[in-house]
């Protein structure tokens, strides 16, 4: 029997051994549930053993990760499967329409906390392997799976491991499904990440919040202050205007203006996403490439002062803020973070203090568009779900991709099977039995096609 | 014997019936000390009538009004004395090295809560009427007295009592002595407080927050939004950027010029009384014109997104700031209000949704500088303190100066005798003997110079 054969015929199977899986109820930020998550990275090191994968669970300081291999031949392409066991917390519990630890078919749908974030997703992965191990067909290349245990807390103690084991974990290609499609029956490769840089601001004024009747007009207001200096973050064109923010940041390139415009996006849709009146950006950018392509500058917060119910006439000591900046690849989150320091010094007037912590951050990743692997995932997501994939960015940033650039020196292909509204993080999370099974023969098909890859 | 060897003689017994009245922990704020307010309020009626004046307890829908009046004849000035004996709470007890309400003669200051802020003040009026009841002089003046007993609660219900009293109430002019000298043997007479208008300001883009990396750079972001507002404000010479709001403020005139560069102002001693690093204004002013005769913006509290620890990579669905500008006398609050609104109307962006609520708030007040008021407190005080007294401005407001102003049309003298360290409102309150003193004089002098004024 081939693999195909293998995965058309054990349908029911696969799906009864995911709700197995489903039902550890593995939250890993809730420590009454160490127990669960023990349970579970012993579950899934036993599948993995029982379908033939080389399977151990290796202590963190926090929760264990499942480690596996099955290693064919030196000569064969090495791929690193990265995804977590463990689920975000339930509650509010009364909002779910079904038991969250109950995995049960509704229409179309799995019901279930951890359906499409991580565990159906990453399982997909493990079916394709057994549609070769169970039918004795040569598996083509040599596969390791890293599933850890506390994405859903903070990933703490990963970019440790990885640097502890970054021998054990080399490979030449990670694969990751745990984004989502970019829209229904719109399968997507994603192949870029923007990174982070985050500093906070303080300005202070008096040494105490001060009559603003009797000194009013002759002291500088900390807010007021603090205020010009966010305003003078961006110039009138909607540019950041740090001096030397855009330095390292390379223009859009022609494939990936093309792929942005084969997309189905509307403004009015966006906005409906939002809540928002209007779209607001760099000018000179469409609204994709503004999120996807090009870096940005936010106030995640701001305080200061009186913000209790009426008024209260004071010139505040101090007011503060969270800045937190999107960067590109190329971009350092460091220099960046140095940059505006530089900058805010500068224009911060001597009448104020002024004081910036530089947090850092993470940069932004890639995959190279001109190199192997997205050609190669994107011919398998044509095969699994018999369409053709678009290639999309994600504004946001997945720190464990960075890493896996940074210490192993490895791209990573993002595989999202789900879609963005299926609940991850919220009441009814759920995976469509159609995407989970095109996820199976995509991820067999992915198989396929990165032997073909050439090193 | 004369008014003024009265004085010389009965030194002893004003101090002890000073210390009677301050006995009394009439906390206007605390419920639990209603019995102590309405003891107070009756003592000094009582003391009142003592000498000489018809005094009444006047209900209001919060504490009463001590009422007095000593009318001598229809061709004399009216002088209405308005202060409060109510008191400020005395928490924290444990800083206060005498009990608050056992006043104690400590070198050459009595201690105690309402030493200073104002049974000590308004007492001196007392006790200079006193002075003419007590040695059947002929009073050559009509006076009548508004104590009230809610000032440091709010004066809710005052403004109310004034329009309900008008007839009752109706004088020349207005004395108060709830204010301070301008320093150490600095004499002052109050002429002119700033006013006040009050808006809050919010800004809303999404209707809830959102990543910041999935939608930042494509969407506007609130708090950045209000940010560029507010900088808006002001010009680059610190001057208010609202179209219109200088047109009704007046220029600061020679004789207010003169007073002010008569005072022993530094630079050093303000930032060192403020804490702050250096001074900032209006450019072509100096800081008392600033403080004192050009009105302000200010911030006072502003908030939005995220401000607990760490960060929150979120563009927040919306910002607000509470706004206040110090107006100077002829600029209305709620034209200053309807200004503000419409300017902030036409910068907000259209991508995002502004909400504004005007508060209103109090007109500034000045006693005209040419009129017989000034002139006769000058020599009153000269007289009481054998010094020549400063003529100074308060960047704060009074609203009951305000609201005899609206109501009753009448200006207000406002002559303190106390000192801006007697620690009003803070453990460890207290009134110089001295002060005090010099106070029974000053008004003893206050009543002979204004029985003198042409109306």
């Amino acid at each position: 029997m081939d693999p195909k054969s293998f995965l058309d015929e054990k349908k029911d199977q696969r799906l009864n051994e995911l709700f197995e899986f489903l039902r550890f109820p593995s939250i890993s930020a809730r420590s009454e549930h160490q127990p669960d998550i023990k349970a579970c990275a012993e579950w899934l090191a036993d599948h993995m053993k029982k379908i033939g994968i080389e399977a151990k669970i290796m202590a963190t300081k926090g929760h264990p990760v499942v480690y596996g291999s099955l290693m064919t031949s030196p000569k064969n392409m090495t791929i690193l499967y990265y995804g977590h066991y463990d689920v975000q917390p339930v509650d509010p519990l009364n909002l779910w329409k079904t038991k969250p630890f109950e995995p049960t078919l509704v229409g179309e749908y799995i019901m279930g906390r951890g359906t499409t974030d991580d565990k159906g997703q990453l399982f997909t992965h493990l079916k394709a392997l057994e549609a070769y191990t169970a039918t004795a067909n040569t598996l083509p290349v040599n596969v390791k799976f890293m599933i850890e245990g506390e994405e859903e807390s903070g990933s703490e103690h990963t970019e440790q491991f990885i640097k502890d084991n970054a021998e054990l974990l080399k490979a030449d290609v990670v694969v990751v499904s745990d984004t989502a499609q970019y829209g229904k029956n719109i399968p997507a490769v994603t192949y870029g990440l923007r990174g982070l840089a985050f500093v906070e601001v303080k300005i202070t004024g008096p040494d105490r919040d001060l009559h603003s009747g009797s000194f009013g007009g002759g002291i500088a207001n900390p807010i007021n202050v603090l205020c010009d200096i966010i305003a003078k973050m961006h110039d009138k064109n909607g540019k950041v205007a740090i001096p030397g923010f855009y330095k390292d940041v390379k223009p859009i390139t022609a494939w990936e203006k093309k792929q942005i415009k084969r997309l189905p996006f509307t403004v009015k849709e966006f906005l409906s996403k939002t809540g928002s009146k209007g779209i607001h950006g760099e000018k000179g950018y469409s609204t994709m490439e503004q999120i996807w392509s090009r870096p940005t500058l936010d106030v995640n917060g701001i305080m200061g002062g009186y913000q209790g119910e009426g008024g209260k006439t004071i010139i505040p000591s101090w007011a503060s803020c969270k800045i937190t900046m999107r960067l590109v690849p190329h971009q350092k989150p460091h220099d960046i973070c140095n940059k505006i320091e530089k900058y805010i010094k500068k224009i911060c007037p001597k009448y104020v203090s002024c004081e910036i912590i530089k947090h850092g951050g993470a940069p932004g990743v890639v995959v190279p568009t001109d190199g192997p692997w997205l050609a190669a995932a994107g011919k398998a997501i044509k095969r699994g779900f018999g369409l053709e994939p678009v290639f999309i960015k994600e504004g946001g940033s997945i720190p464990v991709v960075g890493t896996f650039k940074s210490v192993l020196g490895i791209d990573t292909l993002l595989l999202g099977w789900g879609q963005n509204d299926d609940n991850a993080h919220s009441p009814n999370e759920r995976f469509s039995v159609k995407d989970f099974e095109r996820g199976c023969y995509s991820a067999l098909a992915l198989i396929e096609e990165l032997a073909q890859v050439k090193r």
